[in-house]
């Protein structure tokens, strides 16, 4: 196959599964999550690898439009209290670190949002908010969009992409027009 | 607007500037990222903010998939020499860091593949390979996909999901099926 | 040479090292410092390699205390603004990242402090507060403390004391005891 | 107290602290951990907070005079086997991540070394290598260095002049000359 008919069949094989896989998502769990976001005085993220830097976009982009956003880990991060929300990505919900920071998080008093795949899993119990991606994990399960991307890249993507869908529905709840005077809360350091 | 009919609106909104854009690729210019990351011995990443994220997610997914891939500015990263490929991502070309360290890997030889938004740019006299994304970039360009998404959004999925695209293309050019077997070039610490 | 012997001589030469090193400091240099860290709004910190680690500890610690720390390029920084401070570690100032980043701070109006080895340096006409750490450099300079560790470790590890001596110096100037109350600004989620 | 005599209190504290401190570590457990470093194929190092950005500066120097060091959590770390050692710094051998981490890499097959203070811990049976700092931690111990440094910046500064102290004891036991042929395996991208 050449370069061309190769590239338009996979291009085409990532977005049908995004596609589905995004419709699967339950619209009530994103509007809780959406007023969580707006409940809370500081927001962390915590998760590991490629999730973790989907998350880490989410991060960025949410503070750009004003909210008081952390991730787990980096420096100068803060300490979490009952006012705060703590957003887990995992797709398993039984990550070591994930699973730890969240039972910690909840200590504290924190609400937990959790987005992941699998609906009965260790964190279940200490979740306030279950945002519920219909993704293949370790786990088998039969309700989930099938996926011909190796490992658990299909919820990686979906991570990244529902963060950047809500952005968009919180500018127009508030009525704003995406233009260039976004940029005013946006790093200049780089 | 409640909830279901705004997610429903907002990821079609998504979906389609992705499949727009990405469909906006030259193919040939892939063919030619994919054959210089077969030649290289080892692949560095440079970027900045959520370019960067997207980056560090080809990287991962690359190494599970057999290359020796590094992220500059990461702790253990090793020298760069003239048989290794460095990828930039920058709409502009013309941000610091990532110009910057471009042209340092230039002068040790090295190879440069370059993503971006702007066809001629800074870093386009020593750029070997340049994919175009046809992003809307703080240059105004009348031949890009428009996006109602904040900043440069859009550009920044496209090069998550043109990394993991490339990916699914490489695996077919081998012939490997995807499957758990995958997982064994996995970091197994999380 | 047993192992006890060698490293109780090792031990010993990094030790003299330091007190030489450190004392070569010039106080002055150390109490602007402290004044430009108590009139900035936020205080940034960008340098490379092991140099940025000891400033991540740095800006760690003095998040604890009560400053508004932040480091360059973690994934949730704000805009430098003309309140606020950047805190330069490169111990020749000619580094690509270092140097760029404190060009484009000084363009927002931001102080620029600079810890670093070399008097004249490419940054040395936007610096405003250059605190010297008399160590050897990649450029030949007579007055320094001569070091038998290799590279730059010198000058990393005075980065690093430095910051916490100027630590004690503002808890003792502001008649804190150093106590378990401390660790109330301290990051609770790790 | 004017800066010259305060900046002259506190930086001899601060030594004086360092060297009984460093004095107190068992160079028996210093002699078990080279080995340990020489015989392992990969090197990973995990902590948390201070401790961690200390075990990166290691990680980094050892990188250079040729070990092959991962920080783990980092972009493309590779998956850790029983012919890998495992560094793990933590003053009470009871923080979440490292002790998870730990108990993973050990079930991994790999080698554990713990850079700690509290001699009995949660991690003290999983441990093939203890090298103690007699620092203060959390936990009340009379046989500790005293400390006037908050929290625990004494062990934090040990942890990484005990990496820089070993590098200085391997360079010796090679026959190697400090000099700047050592540059040949550092990062040029920075």
């Amino acid at each position: 196959m050449d370069t061309k008919a190769l590239y338009d069949e996979k291009r085409q094989l990532v977005l049908d599964e995004l596609s589905a896989a995004l419709a699967g998502i339950d619209p009530e769990a994103i509007g809780k999550l959406i007023d969580a976001l707006d409940a809370a005085e500081k927001v962390f993220f915590i998760g590991v690898g490629r999730v973790m830097l989907s998350l880490q976009a989410i991060a960025k982009r949410l503070k750009h439009i004003g909210y008081d956003t952390w991730v787990v880990g980096e420096t100068t991060e803060p300490p979490i209290t009952e006012r705060d929300l703590l957003i887990v990505g995992s797709g398993s919900g039984s990550t070591l670190v994930p699973s730890g920071i969240a039972k910690k998080a909840k200590g504290f008093g924190a609400t937990i949002a959790h987005i992941g795949c699998v609906p009965d899993n260790p964190i279940t119990p200490i979740t306030d908010i279950f945002v519920r991606v219909p993704c293949k994990n370790k786990k088998v399960m039969d309700d989930v969009v099938p996926s011909r991307q190796p490992m658990t890249t299909l919820f990686e993507q979906c991570v990244l992409l529902l963060g950047d869908i809500i952005t968009v529905m919180i500018l127009e709840k508030r009525g704003v027009v995406v233009n260039e005077d976004m940029w005013c809360e946006h790093a200049n350091l780089e």
